[in-house]
């Protein structure tokens, strides 16, 4: 007889080295993983030799679940093998659907432990030399998705550029001119601007600029990997933007 | 000789386990360690039996030190004994100051790596079973300060209540009252509202209820350690919530 148990973890932003201790050790003690595409197989190597690995997300050409066979997966799983892993990519509760697992589960009868995770939407601007708040820079810091469930903007894309929020879009780069175009519109087109792909991973890249030249810069890129995009005052600390702005004064003189 | 090498931790929201790996890293290959209030002792007893342990952070009824002081003093630890860790709660560059120490020591010529750390202001609302986002409940999440270098409400706390994004905001529990009026007077005085204190610690303690009756749900309770609040529809996820809520509907019938 087994006891079902669920440990829903986040694995980071995509360095392995960027899981905490806590959800570590509950790879260390699992008996099955279900794991996505953000995962890296350096975590998958912490689990015992025992342990089932079971993929559920989503890759370029690939068949992939949908939410409600993950569920329905998950819950089996974790009666099958007992303690069940959910391994999900960042933090699970930031646009990680982790509440409807953790909702389902639940309702089944399957106690789940929460262990936050490193959200991308932080970690990755501070990597690159952004932080979210600093004095003289910004109070505050607003994350958002571009894609509603509807398929259109979201009201609060409308709403944030009137902020003085660092603004951080998730899932947003296929809109990118849209975005800048409301930011503009605000007569923001000159506030620093940032894209991150592939974030904490050996190929990462970054662009920054302006809301007017942000997306002219990143073109055809924005295609090869999922990817943050940054607007705030915030962005000016970036070295690059830096360097840039040193250059472009010493261009007037 | 020594290198002069500074790591930026965070420690995360309270719980030593809430490290990740590499802030883990960082500690365990310390020289010296300047840690705050937030950081945990289980966090300090994972230095070498060699390392420094230097305290800058501010406790009740003691002396502390001011930031331009830390900043000095974390660029000397650093030429003094090589690899000096700055350890902070929750994540260095959410309201942390962290963003400051680095640029000071870089200007010193002292290298800087970042370690992000697991931010209460999203790991606190998980761990009481409330996403920051969730479909159905909230596309967006905003986090801010009530307080202003000024001293005054920020410009964005005017404007958060207009949004339907889950608002968090950290240091504010003195002036819970002033917030909740803000969110009413904006016809949201029955959206669910929390408040989380100590969180993610032993003597952790949560309140959950609406816009117009938290404040005096928490009441004297709001001077006994930090706290954060959360208001939005995502609230009303909480297990609390929930059965608050079928028992009004059960007095009704």
């Amino acid at each position: 007889m087994t006891t079902p148990h669920i440990t829903l973890v986040g694995a980071g932003p995509g360095d392995p080295d960027l899981i905490t201790r806590k959800g570590l050790t509950a790879l260390q003690t699992a008996d099955v993983v279900l794991y996505d595409a953000l995962s890296s197989d350096e975590l998958l190597a912490e689990t015992p030799d025992t342990c089932q690995h079971i993929f559920v997300g989503k890759r370029a050409g690939c068949h992939y679940k949908k939410q409600d066979e993950i569920n329905e997966l998950l819950v089996a799983s974790a009666y099958e093998y007992g303690h069940a892993v959910r391994l999900k990519g960042g933090d699970p509760f930031v646009f990680g659907r982790g509440q409807e697992e953790k909702a389902f589960a639940e309702g089944r009868g399957v106690p789940v432990t929460v262990v936050p995770g490193i959200s991308s939407c932080i970690s990755l601007p501070e990597l690159q030399g952004v932080a979210p708040t600093s004095r003289g820079y910004a109070d505050s810091f607003w994350v958002l998705t571009a894609h509603t469930r509807s398929g259109g903007l979201s009201k609060d894309l409308l709403l944030a550029p009137k902020s003085d929020a660092t603004v951080i879009i998730l899932m947003g780069l296929g809109r990118l001119d849209q975005i800048c175009a409301l930011w503009d519109a605000e007569g923001k087109g000159a506030l620093p601007a940032m894209v991150i792909q592939n974030g904490s991973r050996p190929n990462e890249r970054a662009w920054v600029g302006t809301v007017n030249d942000i997306a002219p810069r990143v073109a055809a890129e924005r295609d090869k990997g999922p990817g943050i995009i940054v607007l705030g005052k915030t962005v000016s600390q970036h070295p690059e933007f830096k360097i840039e702005a040193l250059a472009m004064a010493s261009q007037v003189r």
